[in-house]
């Protein structure tokens, strides 16, 4: 037998090598800490807390704990309306800063969303209504001090593509307006439903390296519908990819082929032309209603859910994003779901008075925290001054040049593009890169949507690999330590002879299990072939270190009793190291740990190694 | 200060003790070993090895490697037609096992051909057609040695219920044949695809659990259907749940209410009656071509497509959960790729000789292993008794009772309920059981299509659930060891004053990442209100073991440096242990382990709260 070879060079913890001459039995009950099994839990409660952790993990009812019913009810308002809390605190000194910001948004928010209107081929006065109502009512149910609301770039050109799709808004622009209502009324019902089922946390499902390569793609996108208003050119393509738009723009240069100087002569001359052209007519008047012309039945009601809950979906993640950011740079929590639920009613009303989709502008917010703002009042103060200018001075705004207008989105979604990130992420993670740079091809050479789809689907891919093709590693013993670690890692850990040690490092589910069995009996084959080459002790132990696998379905048993089965016919004894509360608790109720036997189940890698070894030598 | 008391009340490892008059410097150096950073890797040589990960994880080319040219060649035949490889240690003795395991299977696969070929809407032959040529080329090009090819009970109801969906069987005979053809040639095509681009994994989404519901359902609505065959109903329902098929049988009793006895009473007196309707003609001869039946272009081209797509996975899935029980059983390999593959090609040339999608059938593959079989050959024997049948005395089974035919089936699909799996899936994973029932109540009360539909997405609601709301876990110092331990599981491990120990159980990613963040943040909201109450000394230090954090994307270092930051305003120390080589190298790159400092970052947890607890001392 190869045992007796193997007992000579085993490396044993000097700690443990003078409980050897002891019987086995009493050595193991001495220096061996049993493996916990946590006490069963009830199923309702098991149900309950997992129930919590998935949707309330921000456990939002703890202010309310031990409260008596008057103060209960407090909470309550403050919790759906925040002002209540934070305007108790308010003071002039706040209001200071709020105005002053306000103000600041105000004049940089009146182009912007005449701006805005166009990208979504909706009238100028929308843009300014929607930055009118939404504001008022995120002031009064927002959770975020920094963000300012209105219509954004990128939500604008996904809604003005979708919904141009659907209706044309040169032929039936009533119509297609009332379609436009209709997908903010459901965008924010989308988002209002989200945040009051607490379920927030799917937006997290667009990674962030996506979302980097989205708004890149986005801003190109929007820069290059804007050579329509820089060089004044009326034949433009309604479609949004670069190529399309390119062709319209080479089509409007009959020319030769030295398009340089075109290109420079004509951007110039039409910069000046184009001055002639200018905005229509902005109607006077602050939001009319819109209840009635909202879609409540016929064919549009589906057409604008579908646009509304994809449009409801990314400007909640802009707003989410944006309203995170700021809060982690002041150092306040923001909820979520509570955020979404502001988000969709702002937009529900919004949907009511002539409103588009607005949400947490990128630009908007971040003059909004230069200029010192305090509070959500910064909206408000925002919201008077388009109210002021709804109803005196839109008559000045008929001389605001469409290539000034341009100008002003451009350079408003320049801010979009971030390179410096885009660059971090290829550091960091190749494969959020990929990610990232097809939502961005993708939008850029195709369209929104497209590119909104290839984000979602690549991060979807991501996850699912991670769950299919978890990682395993080999260890050894770390020199002069007790611990055991990847041996690719601590290249200087040596393995114990006669032993395999492999880690698993994911939970083992019915989307891995069978590659978990496979990977660890090609370890052990390639343990096997080396050992064999090398004239060292057989293989007598495999040691799974169970630390990082934190659960395991039915499928995850039965490949553990595959494993099991065919170790039993190499001679091999399995041997788990560490197995978390749930496992041990699925271990026992399969039973498996009763035919492994309770024994083969340690603590440590430590542990479970010097186990195996006295044994070898008490067996020669 | 708290330290004060903090320093007093550590529980510190004797082993350190003796380091504490040291300078802090050099008893790093001393005891702690560093943690590894694995060596840069070439960007395409990591690009590699992942994708060998995911496709080649079972190292198809090994066998390969150092070989001479012909010796190659004459190992890729042998992979692709594994005959070559076990036919040359074929002798009498295993050809005595399959010729009897052979004849046995072909008494029990003529009935049942018949029967599914009517769940399937097409006249009896082309069940048998389908039990003669997939069964031979499996033999060449299959790896198992166990399982018996045919049509089988689930995918034949499948089927029967898609393609009426497209085109009525009874009006449109031959139509209706081509389609069938045209979607068993996109079956076979599929499971071909699969095995050829390496991406058999995908299988394995549709998880255990949801598999035994799925097989119960399908079993239950294939006996209800044979209750038109038993109770010789003739105005049969078409769809397959079980209320409109209660509904065709209740209509058919005209009569009161005392229905137990009418059912009895009818039951029986059917069976009598019901021996007068037999089989229809079953055409004499073998199959004829069907080459230029499958529909290439046209409407029908992607509808057969469509159907072709699910019924060659949920064939796949069948196949290869048969083949790894029994190659499990008598432990061998199989492939599963090259197994897809030999399905696959079966299929193609099954749709062109007139068959529909065949697969590994459950039932008769038990049967062929009890009866001994020995290799593939038993699948000829068989092959060859339905070539003579098919020659020579189809006409004896016009005198097969529909009712005997329906007994045949039910006694099939009775082993496909296995009641007592789904016991023990309650047992092991509850959510698991809820996949399983899903599926189960879907096929039985709506159709087979929603409950693959609901078992789909419940397997891939819990991988996402997983990916998202990671396990967290408070660790304690186990007694008399240096090892720490989730609290919940060892209540006897203690917490160690002035330190918080959190470990994160999950990659993380940008789908867990604010997760992870916020959670992090609540447990130590929690601790400081507990050591608030308690008086005990303040947490100066949070101790994140990243040990099962196997990977970490952009998202992620941004959440762990949104966690740094938020600690640094308490004054809180955030220390990181054991990060795997993965996450090392993108701590590395991200700058984040600058940012925290190197020397935060430890090899083990009790190597960190070592050097947390002697700094406390120096302070004071």
């Amino acid at each position: 037998m190869d045992s007796k070879s193997c007992s000579n060079d085993v490396d044993v913890e000097t700690k443990e090598m003078d409980t050897r001459s002891l019987p086995a039995s009493r050595r193991g009950l001495m220096h061996l800490h049993k493996v916990g099994t946590p006490p069963k839990q009830n199923l309702l409660r098991e149900f309950t807390a997992r129930v919590n952790e998935t949707f309330f993990a921000d456990d939002p009812l703890r202010p309310f704990k031990d409260q008596p019913r008057s103060r209960k009810l407090v909470l309550g308002i403050q919790a759906i309306f925040p002002i209540f809390e934070w305007g108790r605190s308010y003071n002039w000194k706040k209001f200071r800063g709020d105005l002053i910001a306000g103000l600041t948004i105000a004049s940089l928010c009146i182009p912007q969303d005449i701006g805005y209107a166009k990208l979504a081929n909706l009238d100028p006065q929308y843009g300014l209504y929607s930055s009118f109502v939404p504001p008022l009512i995120y002031a009064f149910m927002g959770s975020s001090r920094d963000i300012a609301i209105g219509p954004v770039a990128v939500v604008s050109l996904l809604l003005g593509s979708m919904l141009s799709k659907e209706i044309d808004p040169n032929l039936n622009k009533a119509e297609y307006r009332r379609l436009a209502f209709t997908a903010t009324f459901f965008a924010g019902i989308t988002q209002a439903t989200l945040g009051f089922l607490r379920l927030g946390f799917l937006i997290d499902f667009l990674s962030h390296a996506a979302i980097i390569g989205f708004m890149a793609g986005a801003a190109i996108t929007i820069a290059l519908q804007q050579l329509k208003g820089l060089l004044g050119i009326k034949n433009f393509t309604k479609e949004t990819d670069i190529i399309s738009v390119m062709h319209s723009v080479w089509g409007n240069v009959h020319h030769g082929w030295n398009w340089q100087t075109i290109l420079i002569g004509v951007s110039f001359l039409s910069f000046l032309l184009v001055a002639k052209y200018i905005v229509k007519d902005i109607e006077k008047g602050i939001n009319p209603s819109s209840v009635y012309q909202i879609y409540f039945r016929g064919e549009y009601l589906l057409k604008g859910l579908k646009i509304g809950i994809v449009a409801g979906m990314i400007a909640l993640t802009e707003a989410v994003a944006i309203g995170r950011t700021f809060a982690s740079m002041k150092d306040y929590q923001i909820d979520g779901n509570k955020e979404m639920v502001a988000l969709g009613a702002m937009n529900v009303v919004g949907s009511m008075t002539s409103c588009y989709v607005a949400t947490g502008s990128f630009s908007r917010s971040a003059v909004n925290f230069m200029a010192g703002c305090e509070t959500a009042v910064s909206n408000v103060i925002m919201s008077c001054v388009v109210f002021l200018t709804l109803e005196f001075i839109t008559p000045l705004f008929k001389y605001t040049p469409n290539a000034i207008l341009a100008a002003i989105i451009i350079s408003a979604v320049a801010g979009l593009i971030d390179i410096p990130a885009a660059i971090l992420v290829w550091k960091i993670d190749k494969f959020d890169f990929v990610a990232c740079l097809g939502a961005f091809l993708g939008v850029v050479f195709k369209s929104v949507e497209i590119g909104l789809l290839i984000a979602v689907t690549i991060s979807f891919a991501k996850i699912l690999l991670q769950v299919t093709r978890p990682r395993t590693a080999i260890l050894g013993k770390v020199p002069m330590t007790n611990v055991y670690r990847n041996i690719l890692q601590y290249p200087e850990a040596a393995k114990v002879p006669g032993i395999l040690i492999v880690r698993v490092d994911s939970a083992i589910y019915f989307s891995n299990s069978n590659y978990v069995k496979e990977r660890i009996l090609r370890w052990l084959m390639d343990e096997e072939e080396r050992v064999k080459a090398a004239c060292q002790p057989m293989i007598q132990f495999l040691i799974v270190e169970m630390s990082p696998v934190t659960d395991i379905d039915t499928s995850g048993i039965h490949a553990l009793e595959e494993l099991h089965r065919s170790l039993e016919k190499k001679n091999i004894q399995l041997i788990l190291t560490n197995p978390g509360p749930v496992v041990m608790d699925k271990l026992e109720a399969s039973r498996f740990a009763n035919l492994i036997g309770e024994d083969k189940i340690f603590l440590t890698v430590a542990d479970a190694v010097s186990s195996c070894s006295p044994k070898q030598a008490d067996e020669v």
